[in-house]
């Protein structure tokens, strides 16, 4: 769909300027410098050249059709030009001029013009207030974009809206030595979207990793469903920013968007199998390492060094996130005892010592290599005067081009006097970095990806024995009435439905009803005021727990009836269940993605630690299994102290019946189940509420 | 002291060498390379001369003094060597060479003979199995060092025993194009200390800010007191890797000591008022901004871009690190109104535009600088062809130079294409970053420094009241006893001296008398069977709680002697207190430090949670209140759910006293305080424990 965007044949420039300093003179510099394979064409209706290229009066005057035109003009005149490119038949317009949706109504009322004139035509806008596209594709060479970093080719596509930030990323890359494949940055994204695009690199067989960054998602569904089925193919790595409240509010004031902290988008991006950063650094160095090395299959790694402490500092890095440093097997170490010095340190880290030489290397990678106990390599390289680190380097790109197992390398040195060593290792496609720490979270970053593609995403179990009929009349009615919260006869009613257990119950009108329900239901019982207009109820005097008898209940239920005089007054009578541990789960509906799900433990450490962890609807197995191990306290559900645990196949089905109900019952807006108790063998909620 | 060492008017190489690769021959490349200022003297018994420069047979035939000799010569020659070093009254000795200690018990010997031999003559011994110094003083500019990376002149000076970090964090200042003072890198460090250095550089007018890293601390003491008087002065940033058992193992294995995962280290950074890193990126990046800027006054940072989504990034980790990013005042927004584009972002940040000039830039600097609403300035600065970027870096120089308020920018540029900027900016000595989370997080060390300068170190406080003499004995008669675990009489008796509040106790022999002690202490009461064969009493059947009265006493101490048919058994009866918050406190000796100090809140949360901190003894008041903020669960203790907090005074008190008791009573190996119970009011241990 794309294709003439990105692989454009022709591009012509309307607002081509004479001007050095201009967007409409540089977008065409850059295209020449960077060796555009197809023609240019500056559209000018005053001078005959730009550049030292024939320049057009019109579009119209063009001789040959037109796969781009950059629009570098004031905004009044876009519609009018638009309209003009319909009739040339041109197939994408890049609007690199500003003075749209981003500065208000005006400017709004101009968009919408000219992107109905557009789509008359089938003609795909690009931006407006945008920076533009790079393709480094040796056939094609498209520098589309006013910016600055001329890229080598490469295996990396990056996309964002933000040019500011995609220039940083892009800039990282060229600092490395790394090249990049194609560059997108749409600014207002009026027609072409961030989720297109991303369509569109992951059928382009020339990107082998995506990296994009977003402070907020326009259309969270399609950018799922499309993430989804582009990382099922090739690496995404993303960053949202905007994290902070603070930081939201910078986004919405230069976006021109509404400010707000975003915790769908990491949902989003976990459930779409997307690798997620929070530093730009760790997302530019982990890309150029997933640009060239395979997919480790584990997190064992091998370490080779020739200088201590570098080693240590790697060995931290990763152990602190997650990685494992196996011992040798016997196999290697007596490989490695027989082919290094004496003095190396055969163990893992494996120190060759700054003498080491290739054979030295050579003879650790490739035991490494083949020994089953690592997944990966990671090499610390200081360039000593004194050895021939030229031959070290090739021995490094010989074992790399193998494929077998991932590779980073920390290289230490100076870049300026190992120009040789330095230009081996990166036409040789070992990804090298310039500190240990940061070469050791480049692997780490691989190995967290490599978990994800393991994962078994999991199947939604759909629960046959619901009434699910039974839930949306209940539900209808509610509706109809205009409650904002349900009563207790219907929410209790809805997670029976759903047989979400819940601590028996009957909801009744008077002390007499309340007195025969609790004999029904077995003493002891609690007693709660159920009317909409007692909202504290715990506070003010409506929940009674803990009654023994008759006489209680029918005292407590009096009580009540004296302290709130409402007309929807009852009574939910419900079993008293002392002990257990305290969880909550709750529900919350977000716009255009369904329901978030919430679960944590319960109680006063809730509230200081905010122990509670999300997911979207609807939740697989696996997923509802991983929010009960994510939680901070997750070992307290295990049991600690020699108490036994709780029953977490329990609480997982409450998770999931809760997913379906939710799935089936899209009117709702919030929902707690706080708190449900867990005990050893069962689970059961001991306080609902939803809200429409 | 090592003025000569590191200020040397000659020096002399013996194991000169003719050949290139050899490190004879590097170190008198890499002082000619560098330009030393005084003479150098290669000894070589058979060259006549060794890059061109006259060579001597013997050190002896010298024709003038020598400050520094390098010896690169095999280990076993070193010893005569340094003896005729002694003869000619060499000052100081750079030992490059290998094969000392580092390689087991025969270097051991020799490197125990050279240092006699040395301290015979009063010469210094630098190393050995080291990479040397380097001083870029002008009037010096000594390499006496076989490494590679050239500095600029610089106000960082950099000490380390492990040469690979050392060189890692040079090298990373070289490529921000930050010079560097003095380098040290020290091998075995058999003489030379990494104190010693530390207070020469302390004393070093040219160094403005100490750069360290550390896998462990040899001497923690020593270090501590120089550290401390030396932070005093001028910024100490320090690293310590090994953190993890894995780490610490790497570093074990490459240093030859032991593994050991090291807590204390990070609380002597902390006591000595040391900034602690725990990544040498930022390590380096914040060194970078140390080095030319005055540290913040506060917190509240003001950010200005040319470009949105960087400012986003750099808003978001700011703000993570606990900067904030207050409103423009009013004068500053209505100044800013004036002078920027009207389609300018007015707020904080504030955002220019990229076609923002530099006036522009003047102008919000001008005015930030002014407002008393920030501490300091945070600038993004993306350098499009289209305004005078040369112009802008002059202007944000010139600000820079007032040193009003510390400055950082994140410069988002080729390096390679707007070579004139970035020359500005660097001779400027603006720190220069080139992704915005770098540079915001090194601006929050210099915050978080500035926070370290501002804390009042406070007075630890002696408590007069307590019956130092008393407890004394107590402790003499128990060490006598040679028990490993003191008696309950011992232990309650050692609290009761220092005024440590305990549940009402007494120690007994008979159920006859332990219920005579109940009556007087008041019932309830707990009773706890107290032999040194008693070991986890509370799961044996050693502990009745809630006694409440004489029957129910003599019961349960008839019950215990039964159980435990030791000879010395006693019975310690207590006051039963029960509610509270249980918080644990404790101490331990560690070899020369004294003790750690612990706190935290106590139950099963800790268990899983691990939510404890620790602290060196002596505590200053200020010291013992920030452990009580410092735990996650710190909340807890003020008070949540409406729930009234603790007595936080009162557990400080205990902390002081407890600080106290342990300087006085060094023979404490270790002592738990668990639980101690925080009431509203008071504070009360439970439960307490001394071992020797």
């Amino acid at each position: 769909m794309l294709e003439s965007l990105f692989r454009p044949k022709s591009v012509a420039v309307i607002g081509a300027s004479t001007k050095e300093f201009s967007i409409g003179n540089r977008v065409i510099r850059n295209l020449v410098d960077f060796e555009f394979k197809g023609p240019i064409y500056p559209i000018n209706p005053k001078a005959d050249e730009v550049r030292g290229i024939k320049a057009y009066k019109s579009i119209m005057d063009v001789p040959d059709g037109v796969d781009v035109v950059h629009m570098v003009i004031p905004a009044k005149f876009v519609p009018q030009a638009v309209e003009d490119c319909g009739i040339k038949k041109v197939k994408n317009i890049i609007i690199n001029s500003g003075g749209f949706s981003e500065t208000g109504p005006e400017g709004e009322a101009i968009e919408k013009d000219f992107l109905a004139r557009a789509k008359k035509y089938g003609i795909r806008i690009f931006g407006p207030n945008c920076q533009g596209i790079i393709n480094s594709d040796p056939d094609i060479r498209a520098y589309c974009n006013f910016t600055f970093t001329q890229p080598d080719v490469g295996y990396i596509s990056i996309v964002a809206l933000s040019g500011g930030v995609a220039e940083v990323i892009h800039q990282g890359f060229s600092e490395m030595g790394i090249g990049t494949r194609i560059y997108a940055s749409n600014g207002n994204a009026c027609d072409v979207t961030i989720p297109e695009i991303i369509r569109y690199l992951g059928e382009d067989e020339g990107t082998r990793v995506i990296v994009t960054y977003v402070e907020g998602l326009r259309d969270p569904e399609t950018f799922m469903t499309v993430a989804r089925e582009v990382a099922a193919k090739k690496p995404v790595l993303a960053m949202k920013a905007g994290r902070t409240a603070e930081g939201a509010k910078a986004a919405a004031s230069h976006t021109g968007g509404l400010a707000k902290e975003d915790l769908a988008t990491d949902l989003i991006f976990k459930k779409a199998g997307i690798l997620s950063f929070r530093d730009e650094g760790e997302l530019i160095q982990a890309a150029a390492a997933f640009a060239t090395q395979p997919i480790p299959k584990g997190n064992r790694v091998g370490v080779i060094t020739n200088t201590g402490g570098p080693a240590v500092i790697a060995t931290d890095v990763m152990v602190g996130d997650g990685l494992t440093l196996p011992p040798l097997s016997e196999k290697t170490a007596a490989f490695l005892k027989e082919n290094l010095y004496p003095e190396a340190s055969v163990n893992n880290p494996v120190d060759v010592l700054a003498t080491g030489n290739a054979a030295h290397y050579r003879a650790c990678m490739d035991s490494m290599m083949a020994d089953d106990n690592y997944d990966c390599l990671y090499i610390n390289f200081v360039t000593p005067f004194f050895v021939d680190t030229d031959s070290i380097a090739k021995e490094i790109v010989a074992v790399n081009q193998q494929r077998i197992k991932p590779i980073v390398c920390n290289l230490i040195t100076d870049r300026r006097q190992w120009t040789e060593t330095v230009k081996i290792l990166q036409d040789g496609g070992v990804p090298c970095f310039s500190l240990p720490g940061v070469a050791a979270r480049a692997l780490s970053a691989m190995v967290r990806y490599g978990r994800i593609l393991e994962k078994e995403a999991g199947d939604v179990k759909t629960f046959m024995d619901v009434d699910k009929a039974g839930a949306a009349a209940i539900m209808q009615k509610a509706v109809a009435s205009r409650r904002k919260m349900l009563t207790a006869d219907d929410v209790y009613g809805i997670l029976d439905a759903y047989k979400i257990p819940t601590a028996g119950w009957a909801v009744v009108g008077t002390a007499e009803e309340a007195a025969e329900a609790a004999g029904d239901i077995g003493f002891p019982v609690v007693v709660k005021a159920d009317s909409e207009s007692v909202i504290h109820k715990s506070d003010m005097g409506g929940v009674a727990v803990n009654l023994a008898d008759a006489a209680a209940v029918r005292e407590a239920v009096s009580q009540m009836q004296a302290k709130f005089p409402a007309d929807d007054l009852k009574f939910l009578v419900q079993k008293f269940t002392p002990g257990g541990t305290e969880v909550i789960m709750g529900a919350k509906a977000e716009e255009g993605l369904g329901h978030l799900i919430m679960f944590g433990v319960g109680g006063i450490y809730v509230e200081v630690l905010k122990d509670v962890v999300f997911n979207l609807a609807p939740l697989t197995s696996a997923e509802a299994e991983d929010m009960l191990s994510e939680i901070r306290l997750a070992p307290l559900l295990e049991g600690v102290r020699g108490q036994k645990g709780v029953d977490r196949a329990g609480l997982q089905e409450v998770l999931l019946r809760l997913s379906q109900l939710l799935a089936d019952l899209p009117q709702i807006q919030e929902l707690d189940l706080n708190p449900t108790l867990a005990f050893e063998d069962s689970a059961c909620v001991v306080d609902a509420r939803i809200s429409l």
